[in-house]
């Protein structure tokens, strides 16, 4: 990992390289997803076949493609029981925590006659995307589905690319089912993603798509935003650990080393106070890189997006955090809930020596699901607002109509829309 | 107005009408917008100046681009002191109205050393747009910047197109001043749109842009979003008045005209359980078409997508309704009250007879920025929600992970990911 010094030229620097990283600057990609996505609007299940069979290596029809009860049976069987526990375990830390996550209709009125307010209503479907191939991520499955299911979501379906036998992952659908998905179809890529948003005769069309996936994958999401709502864009993983004298350097080490093992364009940096610390980590890094697997992605990626840096005081420290603004970040200082409240920006907040990434990865109950790639700026942790929405509620009786119709009437003329003014002035014409 | 019974043939023809109105089916412009916004990223300032000399009519320089305190007088004294004192009037009721919807940061605790929650701040910097042009619409002003100062953005820029003249329209400014807004550049389109998602030498790069716009200004934003947060894609308004034997025909059509003057592309649209409703609207609407101006944009409209649907029962009704997913919907019925709880999907909800659009638009408080084109099945009102974000905050002690570190750490292992086991294991490897 390369040690650098903050200044303003470096942060400047490294905010560049690492903005490499986001699925913004895929352009090459584009055009490729574009077809796919066209191609499955027009022609539907057809396309969808095709496509599964050219880049899944497999071979499916209208009485295939979704899931069986029998096949989620079979699942049940081959799954590791020790996995299934904790699933159960998990999914009633997320429940609890995304249950606090409710918000109430709610409503205002006036003695005159007036009510206003906003109505809540979960959205009708959803559809949660869920990557196959190498990586098998059960917890990514609980953390897309458990919201929508508190959120009140009544039908929740799931896409996700099947292997070459034709089957989903058993422990995928283990965890579709104590979720609460309604349906899983073996179906992925940008082909599933236009597929849920333009319906097919054999997939439905649904409001909104959430789910991690590859670049093809989150360039279709891209592509039929406004035709349905998705989530925000999932860039390489990443981790920030910010750190002063006091943490321990072997836990800082292995944090880091637990989000560069994701992926070649995962980033782990280290914003640091101590110039001891920096050290310290540094061997521990290496030190564990010996030990553990994955240590081809995990050098790949501390080499390209891998950062020691020095801050001359906490408050840069702070500062570069917070302009950085990563998916994760942990606070390993003497007064981390201090330091906490000086947080902008960040995607998830880990406070201490033992509230770790992957706690919060698996367990803890907060979602996995954040923003990456500086988007913390802006966007928020997937949760139950993803999965509703809200409209605006208007009552006004005659009686407080009445005192303001000639304001209102100014203002739509002022706008030259005299069907505006039209509007509020029938009903007084008579006065 | 067509006068159609409904079934279910009528209605699917209907929704695939209504949905061309979609700045989702405009593909024939996203090229040209692409290269704008390309451009205006690559060259910035210069690429600003030398479309709004093409599109607009007038040269900018870094010197002129920025309305100074100056111009904000002038405009202060060209203003009708009628606007200024109903924008004074409305912009108490939507602050009051957007003030309510503030979230708190929240956070749970449990005895053993656990603290998880949400800390909500605000986004840091947000783009207004606004259109120029024929229309001139301050109350779009008072209704984007509110909510965001409400949110507490502390900067709020306004960019708007100039005149010939390189000013822009005093009713606008003086919104914009009366609002909250920092800043407001001269400057519209698909440039103003990139310049405020890169950032030029003269235009910070802003957290999200939100605004109303035309087809170029739309697309522009579905194509930056990802590089900032973006408000739903507006498309052409739209209305849908849902009525019974009790309405008043002349409210009625008075209300389906207000939305069709908008725009040839706009939707008006009567749903009733009374054909002897129906046959008096399309009476009143011929009456209003002689007496009003803008004629030729409310024929347009309502022989492109106005109708009047006639429903078996209420229940029908209701349905149809909720299919359209309309940006406004009127209930003016015997108890419209309990048709409200009825309504799944509306981007406003409008009740009884007195209720009428216009004092949304203007007045009442909620936002007017909704979603259209049937996006209200999954987006919201742009309300104080779109100007804050989330992080979530973890913290565990060593006495809470500790009985629980072995479940997640077998988690990880399931999913092959050894660094992240190792973050968990290292913490107790000396227990």
């Amino acid at each position: 990992m390369r040690t650098v010094k903050i200044n303003k030229d470096s942060i400047a620097d490294i905010l560049n390289d690492l903005l490499k990283r986001s699925p913004n600057h895929y352009e090459g990609y584009q055009e490729q997803v574009d077809a796919i996505v066209n191609d499955v609007k027009a022609r539907g299940d057809e396309a969808v076949f095709e496509y599964t069979e050219k880049f899944d290596g497999t071979k499916l029809t209208a009485d295939t493609i979704l899931v069986t009860e029998e096949e989620i049976r079979e699942a049940y069987d081959k799954v590791d029981p020790s996995l299934l526990a904790v699933i159960r375990k998990a999914i009633v830390n997320i429940r609890d925590f995304h249950q606090k996550q409710k918000q109430n209709s709610w409503f205002d009125t006036q003695e005159n006659g007036i009510l206003l307010g906003q109505k809540v209503t979960p959205l009708a479907t959803c559809g949660v995307y869920v990557p196959g191939g190498k990586a098998v991520y059960p917890s990514s499955v609980l953390m897309n589905i458990v919201p929508a299911h508190v959120a009140g979501v009544k039908e929740i379906i799931m896409v996700t690319p099947p292997g070459r036998d034709g089957k989903v992952n058993p422990n995928t659908l283990v965890a579709a089912k104590e979720a609460g998905a309604a349906k899983v179809y073996k179906v992925g890529g940008a082909q599933a993603v236009a597929a849920l948003a333009f319906g097919t005769a054999s997939i439905p069309k649904v409001d909104k798509i959430v789910g991690p996936g590859n670049i093809y994958v989150a360039l279709a999401k891209k592509a039929v935003y406004g035709n349905v709502s998705i989530d925000s864009i999932a860039g390489p993983s990443e981790i920030l650990v910010l750190a002063d004298d006091s943490a321990n350097p072997r836990y800082v080490a292995a944090d880091l080393l637990s989000q560069a093992e994701h992926d070649e364009m995962a980033s782990a940096i280290l914003v640091t106070t101590s110039e001891k610390l920096a050290k310290k980590v540094s061997k521990e890094v290496d030190g564990f890189l010996k030990q553990l697997s994955r240590t081809e992605i995990m050098e790949k990626s501390l080499d390209s997006f891998g950062y020691i840096l020095i801050a001359k005081d906490l408050k840069e420290a702070v500062d570069v955090a917070n302009s950085i603004a990563s998916e994760h970040l942990e606070i390993m200082t003497e007064n981390p809930f201090d330091v906490m409240t000086r947080i902008q920006n960040a995607g998830a907040i880990f406070i201490g020596q033992y509230s770790c990434e992957p706690l919060g990865d698996y367990f803890a109950g907060p979602n996995h699901v954040l923003p990456t790639n500086g988007t913390a700026k802006f966007f928020s942790p997937l949760s139950v607002d993803d999965f509703i929405k809200k409209s605006s509620v208007i009552y006004y009786s005659r009686e407080a109509l009445e005192p303001v119709h000639t304001d209102i009437e100014t203002f739509a003329e002022q706008e030259e829309l005299t069907a505006h003014a039209n509007s509020i002035k029938v009903r007084f014409e008579n006065d």
